[in-house]
């Protein structure tokens, strides 16, 4: 249109650049927490919709399904038990608040808690997502790193005593203690009472993401840092997304009512989608339990699938740490690989990867790292994007110097 | 808990008041925005929800469904000739942005287009949620007043040459042009056509929210403003909590590109909720244009009945025009009531009213003014919940004089 209006004179300062045309998925899809198609619990979820609609599905003309702005409450009354059972948590419905998904969990926790220019201690390595949020709202991030057990209380200590003296203290420790993402390890419990005794000898809550914490091989889960808190200092928060299905956008906060009711008057959205909240709790309610099992039980066949493509194509150019759960695999390249430089040549190949930089706080250290999700490629695309992979990465940086046992170079 | 850690120092500035837990819902409600359960269409319902879910079920799995972040891509179908058919819109699917309610999209066209002391001009009485976000935004907002046709055309006039001579272009006009919250008015083409030219004279975009369009008494909905404008200049925003049921949270944008990737680079919730849109796309496509016409019939009926009430329990001391469509009716009480104060007695009395002054920007004029919704209580509720009301504003206000035809005082 030749006389089109321009809107861009009134934009205010300081916006993301425009998003660009969606156009459709890459070939081998290692990026994002997509689930795993064949694993989702489809004829229960069919089963479940069509239960909890003919029983009440007339609530759908009220807002908040007659269960109040906290969410529906049969999903309140599951995850009561459900917490209770996998994560040792002690609470009621009334000190849960259900989400549209763990990222508006996320963005009220942060819109309670964080103004510009306040101070978050996080996981040096860490979810794009979270990070991203943090970097939107001007606040400065205090990365604490890792190790093959999570975060290293000796360095959470050091931080603590360092924004102590310069009379900062910290809105918050956010951490992914039970398959951490990027990295999938689990913190020990043992760190979980150091961790705590840290936050409250320094005053600062803990902000607990346990998303993928369903989600563990040998299903050895410890007790939520919620659970073992004595001062109820921790703000836990939780998803389906990575359990039942990632376009189900329902995920949960846990935390005192003195916090939880500061975040529900901030959720100005009329409430989350029912129609989600209402199968889930019906789903739920029966089936959760044995799905996870099963669920668990494929993502890791592909996991072993993809290390062994990794093995198989890369040799000891990549090296990783098995994880002990979730969708995606933590990987190291050599160190002249750029994984922000391979992404765009590898996507072109048809292969889409998670640079490391993107999840990480430490730039250089991430640098040649990459995270791969391996839940929703098949078997066999694992095994040939993963070849696809090996190959760009050979063209553009010369490593893996062998491809499939043919010297290269 | 005693030794409870406390959270108040950690609270930014500025924070709304904690949320009050929620007891339930009031015996006779006349607020928000529910819906007639019994016109909800729940075999069709159930009916989409199965079918979707075994033809494609397995989407879900994946993040946007496979149809990207814009939204599911059959129900961006369905709005292409929705749009058309009932709105004149001529628009793409590429052009619809399927939101999480149309709170979200009000929340993403405010946050491309609007910095604190920004100015923008908005109906004088309007939806609660959207003055509601301008103030927490720190807007400087024009209110209009309007007419039994709605936004007067000559006000809108003198306030756009009074900005103009104070060097303030104002970010955008916000209209609910047909079926306007909370007064039920549709804005007659003419002045549809007037306010186009002086939006495009002064370079203000409008925002057009046509939430309640579906819903007119004799189906004579005028073309939207975003279909008349001859130079892309509205952002036309809708939804289906009104016409199917609220509770499910599904909304949407159509506006040009330029301006709709700024919304979607800053939609950071990973999706919206996909069962919601599939089960929504699966049954509006065969069933919506059937549905509305029975919705409306029930709606009309119970308006008949709300007016009735009111002439019968108030008499004079009740005004209004008769909304030409919608959920709500808009009362004028006599001026010694202040409906502010009239609430908290009425919802003691079991009877909840959205009070004028909450649903405008002129608090004098809309002191004695308040929202009825008539869509969710039964005939016998709407009955006996104004004859509650009628006595309690009575005893509170002295008005109306005579309750049930009974002399009182």
């Amino acid at each position: 249109m030749s006389n089109a209006f321009d809107f861009a004179p009134l934009l205010p300062a300081g916006l993301p650049a425009p998003a660009v045309k969606w156009t459709g998925s890459p070939k081998y899809n290692f990026t994002g927490g997509n689930n795993d198609a064949d694993e989702l619990p489809l004829d229960g979820i069919i089963s479940a919709a069509d239960a909890v609609l003919r029983r009440e599905g007339r609530t759908l003309a009220t807002y908040g399904l007659e269960s109040g702005p906290q969410g529906y409450r049969a999903l309140r009354d599951f995850l009561v038990q459900k917490l209770k059972r996998d994560a040792g948590i002690v609470c009621t419905a009334d000190e849960i608040l259900v989400t549209s998904g763990s990222l508006q969990a996320i963005d009220l926790v942060n819109g309670v808690l964080l103004a510009r220019g306040d101070t978050v201690i996080i996981e040096q390595e860490c979810y794009q997502g979270s990070i991203n949020r943090l970097t939107r709202m001007g606040v400065n991030v205090v990365g604490i790193p890792l190790d093959k057990d999570g975060m290293r209380m000796d360095a959470l200590a050091t931080a603590l005593d360092d924004l102590k003296r310069c009379g900062v203290r910290a809105k918050y420790i956010y951490i992914i203690p039970t398959v951490q993402n990027p990295t999938g390890s689990i913190l020990p419990e043992q760190r979980r009472t150091e961790m705590l005794r840290l936050a409250e000898a320094h005053g600062v809550p803990i902000f607990e993401d346990d998303c993928y914490a369903d989600l563990i091989w040998d299903h050895k889960r410890p007790p939520a840092l919620h659970a073992m808190s004595k001062s109820a200092n921790v703000i836990h928060i939780g998803s389906f997304s990575k359990s039942v299905a990632p376009a189900l956008r329902v995920g949960y906060i846990v935390a005192p009512w003195a916090i939880l009711s500061r975040m529900l008057s901030i959720k100005f959205d009329a409430g989350s989608g029912a129609l989600e909240q209402m199968v889930l709790a019906e789903y739920c309610a029966s089936h959760f339990s044995a799905h996870i099992p099963e669920l668990t039980r494929g993502l890791r066949n592909k996991l072993d699938t993809l290390m062994e493509s990794l093995n198989e194509q890369f040799g000891t150019a990549a090296e990783f740490e098995e994880p002990k759960g979730g969708i995606f695999l933590w990987v190291k390249l050599p160190d002249n690989v750029d994984t922000l430089k391979l992404y765009q040549p590898a996507l072109a190949a048809g292969v889409a990867i998670n640079p490391g930089p993107e999840w990480s706080v430490n730039k250089p250290h991430s640098r040649s790292r990459m995270r791969l999700c391996f839940a929703s490629p098949t078997h066999d695309e694992i095994r040939k994007g993963i070849a696809v992979l090996a190959e760009v990465c050979h063209r553009e940086f010369g490593v893996p110097t062998r491809i499939s046992n043919v010297k290269r170079g």
